[in-house]
């Protein structure tokens, strides 16, 4: 275990019961405020620290960084692509720097508010620049769900379903960071029983619960990254609402999948946890069968178990989670995932975003969409106001939370978080 | 018409007989030399015009250009961000610095090596920075004959298909341009009658040829752009091959659409021809039955008359031409596929790439991929060495080439070629 990532250590920086940043965690992200230009950070309990300060203040030495301060930017790419190693470095010398028997920065006051910045006068901004951006379709439960639905249970999963992680190419430009809202997109759909297609507002808007994985390293075009190797690759996690709208895409998605049912935004929380503070929640995932091909195979814990829920908040009124789910149960596991993606030789680069798909576990409370968990439009979902939903209001704000926790540690992503603003005339 | 189009113009630069870069293209592209850094360049005849060059000997004063000299830039994108118009402003200057009668340029041999370098001593690099890749499914006869093949002539079209220019986000990354070779992808396929999926490089591996426009303006999230728009945002275009793994795509293209069976590669042609130089070659589209929506409608000449067509070249043998088609066929135009894709409010950048979907034509020679060529296998074609061609083969050499002409004006887009060799281990 790195030292990082000792339960019994404390910070200095106060850390509520319950806090999703424990000096365990430590995960990086990219803020703002009214007096520092876009930078990273590292969040702490309910601060952040700031990695250009930390730079500027000779605190960062020893450490394989370039000659310049590369945490004065406006995404973690460049930083990413210096690799897993220096990612590490950097969160071991965070954590001496914030444990709460380092006196010689407890102390010094003027330091603290050089390199501490709280959560409420920052706003968080995109963390990473994203390339190209995959969408697989790991979780068998929802893929069973979903194929149950519109095609019945005989034939709920497709063939290929346990041979290969299915996956497509979602839309990179209109990933946006929590906060943020959407507007609810406008396009085409067709009843069953309507003999031409209408046009407006979607009647369907959906969430899907998803994690996200972050690439930090090029692998050139031509080569494959091995199941076995992939984690050098992947940088953390993020929670991603992946935004459908069920009406436009049923109508469109024959015969070459999702477009504009998804690619009007997704919306990702603002600090990416690394592979390295998740290291302590790693379990085995759900045996696959039948076996699968060589270069898909893997072994050991490869799942994380993390925990993750979905709550809806209509305007003016309490939330209601509605969903607990968990990573978990992912039947494709990260390390497939990549195997698989550059299998072909598809390169890929730093700064890539490849989200799980709907995470869904096998009881209807973990269902990781409006679609599965009202049964297409069915089973509509009671609000504390008393007001129903099929699917997602208007003026809805829809939040996603996670976290793991073991020995009285819980790292958490902290909340992915937007409102649903009426369509644009 | 813009004097830079008027077809009785000449240039004092060589440009053969049946050039496709006449001083009425001038096409865009990014090119190095050993001595030259990759800059901004502009094709004539057997030469290139240094636009780097011509700025820095203030050749383009007057033009509305930034204070630094942007065409020294490994990509087009900064200069696209500029706009259409000033675009025609830098066109229209070369029109006038290359015209024949230009003698104060013509007769200034220091100022001509300044500022041409020829084809040959120059390597063609990929022209923008692609940020999202789209593909188009939009010739209703591609469409139909891959419908028929796959689902009988009676189902060939999906019930959508008439009524949205169906479409799906691809790879960006694995974009490349004229003149590198790919490698035959490996990945999972499984034979009807076989009970499980085999793995090894592909065995059906295609071309499709396609044309592709990119664009050089914002849309803000959330905003779309109409169809009487959409010309604005559109810089030029630039051919396209999608090279397709027919067997990786038919196994894992459910439900969710091509993944790995594309996006191991695809390569464009280094010259981006002006939407201005193609004015010229308007044409009406096919009629389309039943009327569009609202939002998809246009009207008078959307479609443009540009020859296409693309040979296999074994290794040590002759080039067979084995598709000639045309861009005109299109059922769906750039302005209707632009309107589409941003009618949910989904954000467009500088430098995204659209590529058109296989362009077929109405008959077999025109057809735009091995798939329908070949008919699924079942009509193989013979080469010029007398040896026979379902798919394409390890050391084959794929060109494409697209010209359209005129009052005797041919504006071409020179070629993309790549050849394919084998899966590497």
């Amino acid at each position: 275990m790195m030292n990082a990532n000792n339960p019994s250590l404390k910070s200095w920086v106060p850390v509520p019961e319950g806090s999703d940043f424990p000096i365990q965690n430590l995960p990086f992200g990219v803020f703002k405020t009214t007096e520092r230009s876009p930078r990273v950070g590292v969040a702490i309990g309910e601060h952040i620290v700031d990695l250009a300060a930390l730079y500027d203040q000779e605190l960062l030495l020893g450490i394989e960084l370039p000659s310049y301060n590369l945490f004065a930017n406006d995404s973690l790419n460049e930083f990413m692509a210096l690799g897993r190693g220096v990612c590490r470095q950097v969160r071991e010398r965070l954590s001496e720097l914030l444990r709460s028997d380092n006196e010689k920065v407890s102390h010094d006051e003027e330091l603290k508010k050089a390199i501490l910045v709280t959560m409420h006068e920052a706003e968080m901004l995109m963390p990473v620049k994203v390339g190209d951006y995959t969408d697989f379709y790991s979780s068998i439960e929802h893929a069973t769900n979903v194929g149950t639905m519109f095609r019945g249970a005989e034939n709920a999963l497709m063939p290929n379903y346990r041979h290969l992680p299915v996956g497509y190419h979602g839309r990179a430009s209109s990933i946006g960071v929590s906060g943020h809202p959407i507007h609810r997109p406008k396009g085409q759909f067709k009843d069953p029983d309507d003999e031409l297609p209408s046009f407006g507002p979607s009647r369907r808007l959906d969430f899907e619960l998803e994690m996200a994985f972050i690439t930090c390293k090029h692998n050139p075009q031509g080569d494959c990254i091995s199941a076995v190797d992939a984690e050098e690759f992947v940088f953390g996690f993020v929670l991603f609402n992946d935004w459908s709208a069920r009406d436009i895409q049923a109508w469109e998605y024959v015969p070459l999948g999702p477009f504009l049912g998804k690619n009007f935004a997704s919306t990702v929380s603002p600090w990416v946890v690394t592979m390295d503070a998740l290291e302590p929640f790693r379990v085995k995932g759900p045996e696959q069968n039948p076996k699968v091909l060589p270069y898909l195979k893997t072994e050991g814990e490869k799942n994380f178990d993390i925990n993750l829920e979905v709550g809806i908040k209509p305007e003016g009124s309490e939330e209601k989670v509605v969903c607990h789910s968990n990573f978990k149960y992912m039947y494709w596991n990260i390390n497939q995932q990549l195997a698989h993606h550059t299998i072909n030789g598809c390169d890929i680069n730093v700064g890539d975003m490849y989200a799980s798909g709907t995470i869904s576990g096998p009881t209807p409370e973990s269902y990781g969409s409006m679609l599965e968990i009202s049964w297409k439009g069915t089973k509509p979902v009671t609000m504390k106001d008393g007001s129903e939903r099929k699917f997602i209001n208007d003026h809805d704000t829809v939040i996603m939370r996670g976290y793991a926790e073991k020995d009285g540690v819980r790292i958490g992503f902290g909340e992915v978080k937007s409102k649903v603003l009426p369509a644009k005339l």
